[in-house]
């Protein structure tokens, strides 16, 4: 079942990747941090430019989704805004978690204005289908934030103008910790589902707090592949192999390419170099039930669990992936010359 | 059109993959070194066996093709071979390199006895379409030649009795030089089309004695990626990331996984981390019309090419991959923890 | 003044590394985990072995001070012992920590049994002056634990015999945290110092459970050599280089070369590379005043202690080594080849 | 021998280091490309100015000595420069690497125009005795070219009014080859002394032009400490870290430190990480009696010598350093943040 997941989001990822996305776009919802006042001002221009700009044929623009959280903020100003043409009232809306978890379908587009984390945030907010994001940067572009503010008139317009739009199906995997039930009866099931996370960058285990070190037994389909004896390893998506991953020792390993990563973290062998796996496999983790120390997972830096004696943690291509709007050809090969500098320039030795 | 090649390729070994090859094997091909005394009586020792034992309801075996090398060899034998059973003298048949040009089809399976160097020579032997291919370590096993011969009978009675077989199939890389025509005339053509490989491990590109540092321009679908400042740069297929690529820092890559390895020897930069590639990418590398130094091409360790200033050398997923036979699940993780000592147990902090 | 230290240390080091010490042995201190029965057992065989084996032309054996914590155990039972010869009785006597702060130089040798962490414990005790220490393991060799102890009479009997020694001066550090006094007076020091120990491996600064990275000031005698952006750092002795800075990456130091190892742990950047510091420096590591996040230090893995907003920590070459009693020359050697298996045999790519 | 050799060099070096060295300059000599024209224009003006600038009481400056072929360049063109005044006819003077073998002390500070290659070269000339070097870099900064060609005047009259200098003394290494003599008969010697090169950067040996992989013997002081399987391994001088043994993953290690670090190139087992030696030790690389392959000796990236089977190759820390003459403190932190851009800022992980 998961080689089937895992090969028909690969199948539709690529025949989205070769064709544009035809689509109308009329209801766009719009992350960011409601507590940063820059973004808040930001936000606000735009939506009203998406709002009254003429679209579709009407002499008004698409519904815009804000942040609950500022239908009452003075920043923001709902009343001013709704003030400039009372035709727009219906048309500026609040979106909720809620909504995002139960209709997503809803939002024919996301936009996010900030960092990484912002793009991180609209991944955690959808935990089931992702609508088509695209991510403005205010300052330098970084690894998701591939667009720049500045010229938001610009991009979106092509995008609503030609009702089309290339995206880049990103990967995610969904990430489920089970709990060992130590005493459970005879008829009791011997492990618990708990927490479940979609992650677009990676899965942190690692032994937290604890001057011990983590010995991790990780399966994949139920096979034994190693112990991990190391501060602790990350299992990260080809999008996360710039974040994490790559300051831990990971290869750079490009968005289309269906892989999961692991990279030790401080291991304590010379020999345990990273490791890519094919993402048709079901791998686990487990703390073993007579270890002497617990790990911890995050999950996209937040969301600190800890693994108990006996608990442990499935890693699947998850079906759900993260469909990031592309803003030009080679733009993975741009982000990390620009924001790793990635192989450029430096010492040289010379002969004589 | 690439795209499409590395899309077909893909799609049909994930199907290959997903259940087992379902054939009648009749004409059986072994591969080995002519030269190797020992490897010749158990070349003989394995095409009598497979010539006499009876298969497919007749009382006799399967044809055999050895090495054309062989038919005169005094330690082979045919006449005594032949003299044992009137009826196979026609089963016993000779391969010559043409053959594997021109009619690889007529090969049901190929079996290879020796190293994995006998492995890449059978590559480059079929240099179009490979027909399955199971091969057999003599001593320990290495991360292609996968099946015991000591267990030859088992192995090989399990395929041909069940009259089927799982495969593993391994992507390989067309490799195309292209030489600059310094001196063409304003109608002719600028670079013309010169030495063509498949590659199952590795395309190196070094400095070879030069003791001047290889400039190398890289470009993913003519869009220049980088300018390789090294001694060299690997490009690895997943096949060959426990080879070379190893030893100048790439990761460990899973076969299944569609990706191109870029592993740099020695780069001038301390940013230039390994990085992977999506496999629908057509790679070029080229030399600088003015670069001081040339490069050298090795396809698979073999046939050594002088790229000289303004040449320059393509890199794609071939249309012909390299189907192996599977000794069973999870053998990948299994060679690498044999023969990598990959994350085995070492040294250990203590605490107190 | 810290140059003179560096150079007098280095300088006597190298004296007594060239010739044996002679010196008469007339007390000796035994180290253990006085929690662990196995281990009581065989410090009171060796005591007692200690206590009656005649020496230096008496018919008695050399005075011996165990753990203060085995006076009263049923285990090493004292009462016993003694009741094998009068005259041992005031020769069995028993250290304190605090016998080791005040008078050091009561102790001839110290024999240590257990494990590495038994060494570093043993450093721990010795904040000023170390006697010679001579560590035997009870299992396998360590880095630390160079002699076995099923072989403890001849090599104790060698030493005490010839009243000769080879030892090992290895290098500690001074690490001295100072507290920024935010609300001094104007006549009031700006810093005070705090905590202040000897580490034998390394000292570890890293960010703690905090989910924000460490930005770390590093200064070398006063000037600003980086600023360190990583999940941490490391300052590690060449003894501690097959410790914790290895799994991080570090190159492994033989214990003989004056130098202070940085390693970084998950650096930001691509390029921050290991780098080997003089140990002439005096190192700093200052968390800046209005750093988001704070930072923990480690002392050979013991006594976390944060680093607050303005804080900073000292490291520098101690004036007080740890000489370590030697097996056999190129034992360092020996110790990665085994411990480690550095650079034992694994792969081998093979041409063809 | 080795040992004294080492630690005398050692203690001179930290007496040099500690204080200023105190001498009258009153003979230069200048290094150039001599082929390189706008070299050639530079050094006639450096050289007018040293000739002409009052020293030390007298109305006329110093000795200068330029290479002897520049003596009929008509770019340097002497005469005219003569012409200028006739007192400087005999302080004009020309040097020949001759002079630079017999009697190195008649130099009292060398100048070099050019890059890290024209103080590799100067290195190469002294073989013995080597006098201090002072580097002058056109461009940006290098490793070993620390002072400005722009201030020129301002560095050199410092120095010279002041009769003082501060030096760094850079470790370089002996290194020595001898060839076996399989032939030897019974009284003559089995090795012959051959080829003897001063390193101040590194000694490489690698494979050359062979397709096999490299098995050299390593011992120290007589004893085997491991066997190398990689491409190559690089001896290299802590002044040589910047060089090619950092493009094969070695650590950066400050000039100061007196070590010999060993780097693998691409090496065939995970578990071979770069290690730092004492420098008392004396080791051997030999390509063994049966090898299937030789290996290549270069010295400082020049003067390439075949080892044959039975060949060694000795390295040592060499009894004549290479005085480099100091431009500021701390330049060396200063040289690889600027040309190998160590740790400097790039991708930073954003939590949201």
């Amino acid at each position: 079942r998961l080689m089937q997941t895992a090969t028909t989001v690969r199948e539709v990822s690529r025949q989205l990747q070769r064709h544009p996305v035809r689509m109308t776009v009329r209801n766009i919802m719009i992350v960011t941090k409601a507590r940063d006042n820059e973004l808040v001002h930001l936000t606000r221009e735009l939506a009203e430019w998406l709002l009254t700009t003429p679209r579709n044929g009407s002499d008004l623009g698409v519904n815009v989704y804000v942040d609950q959280k500022l239908r009452n903020s003075k920043r923001f100003n709902v009343q001013t805004l709704l003030a400039k043409d009372s035709r727009i009232e219906g048309m500026l809306r609040f979106w909720t978690p809620d909504m995002c978890w139960e209709s997503p379908e809803q939002f024919d587009l996301v936009l996010t204005l900030g960092g990484d984390g912002t793009v991180l945030y609209t991944s955690w907010l959808f935990q089931r289908i992702v609508p088509p994001v695209l991510s403005f940067s205010l300052g330098s572009l970084g690894f998701l934030t591939n667009f720049e503010f500045a010229q938001y008139k610009e991009s979106l317009g092509r995008i609503m103008n030609n009702n089309e739009m290339r995206v880049n199906i990103r990967m995610r995997f969904t990430c489920t910790v089970f709990r060992y039930q130590k005493h459970a009866g005879p008829n009791a099931p011997e492990y618990i589902e708990a927490e479940q996370w979609e992650v677009l960058n990676e899965l942190v285990i690692d032994r937290g707090p604890s001057p011990y070190v983590s010995n991790l037994e990780l399966y994949g389909d139920d096979n034994l592949i190693t112990v991990v004896q190391a501060d602790g390893c990350i299992f990260s998506t080809p999008t996360g192999s710039t974040a994490y991953s790559l300051s831990a020792g990971g290869a750079l390993v490009h968005p289309d390419i269906p892989a999961i990563l692991l990279t030790p973290i401080c291991p304590h062998t010379l020999s345990f170099r990273p490791m890519l796996l094919n993402d048709s496999m079901l791998l686990r983790v487990a703390v073993p039930r007579h270890s002497r120390a617990t790990a911890y997972c995050a999950f996209d830096g937040k969301g600190r669990v800890e693994l108990r004696q006996g608990d442990h943690v499935t890693i699947a291509a998850s079906q759900y992936p993260f469909p990031s709007v592309v803003s030009k050809p080679m733009e993975w090969f741009d982000s990390i010359s620009r924001t790793l500098r990635w192989n450029n320039r430096g010492a040289q030795q010379k002969g004589w």
